[in-house]
């Protein structure tokens, strides 16, 4: 199923703003990412940014953290995310079935999203998400454009952002993956989808 | 005093991340604006975007506003912020401030900010500033470069930003201009400085 998705193309390209509510479909492939990717290698050398207080990046000599210090030996759900839908549907579908997910065994829920981490902490926070998801930063991009999820937004006034995705992660090795047609879908990466895979 | 700033060298280049606590020291002068400076002509085909939640972004097709329609015909003071000093100090500075603003006649108080606009209303919101002041992404960041108030804050996990300034502008003419020597000072920005400028 992850890889009817990866192999997918788009039904329709967008024509017009008033079509925006499918922001960004796209018709591209993804092949920096799949079944059996491992992360850390498809991503050398990116750091990601946990989500803080703008004190506590300051403290923390605005420290990043390293693929492979969040991907050692661990099982993991993984999810891009954006602005939206996102905070709506997105992240609350994850945040509801913690239980679910510990009771299968996975150590760890990780929000990655293309935001500066205080953005993202002030986000995460009034979500009331963080005792359960963790959140890092991308605030450069790289870690999307490493794995080609990266997406230009720009058209939602958003600038460059990730595609919405999904993955199920195991010592740093893709076993699922989930990609959204249009960022603005809330289709495949919900977590019940990730839940039947894992 | 404004073209004192404007003429400004650093005092020293940051050189290490242990001397992050004046992020972003500039060794640069500001050619694009100035005391005189008519604002829109300076950043043409320019349009800023009004914050405002996501939903209400979907509403209006993600429309813009020209800097033509924000500085018709009235006196405003601008500011340019990011995340940090700002929360704590800068916006508060003039949203505590607004009533004095208004017995000088000031008609608006605007806060334009190198984020999207669903991002900096979450902030406003928080804030409690979103009566006083009208806030204004700039996610592009084509104003700020227009102006070349431009900055590359990636040093403190922030990526493309602006410089921390304030204007007072007349009908788009920049009457008075302030910089901070870096993003993370506090000197020459706030309210009080500028009260005394009109």
């Amino acid at each position: 199923m992850a890889s009817a998705i990866l192999k997918r193309v788009s039904a329709s390209a967008m024509s017009s703003l008033v079509e925006s509510i499918r922001i960004g479909a796209s018709s591209r492939n993804f092949a920096a990412v799949a079944v059996g990717t491992d992360i850390v290698s498809a991503a050398p050398d990116v750091s990601l940014q946990k989500a803080r207080s703008w004190d506590e990046g300051v403290s923390s000599k605005f420290s990043t953290t390293p693929l492979k210090d969040i991907f050692k030996v661990c099982s993991s759900i993984l999810r891009g995310a954006y602005t939206g839908v996102c905070s709506q549907q997105h992240v609350p579908s994850y945040n509801n079935k913690i239980d679910e997910f510990k009771a299968k065994g996975i150590d760890s829920v990780i929000c990655v999203s293309v935001n500066d981490p205080y953005t993202l902490n002030g986000w995460a926070e009034k979500l009331q998400a963080k005792d359960a998801i963790q959140f890092f930063g991308d605030f450069d991009g790289k870690f999307h454009k490493s794995l080609e999820l990266d997406k230009d937004l720009s058209v939602a006034l958003l600038g460059p952002r990730s595609e919405r995705w999904s993955a199920y992660v195991v010592d740093g090795k893709v076993k699922a993956l989930n990609v959204e047609e249009a960022p603005s879908d809330f289709k495949v990466t919900g977590a019940d989808v990730i839940l039947n895979q894992i």
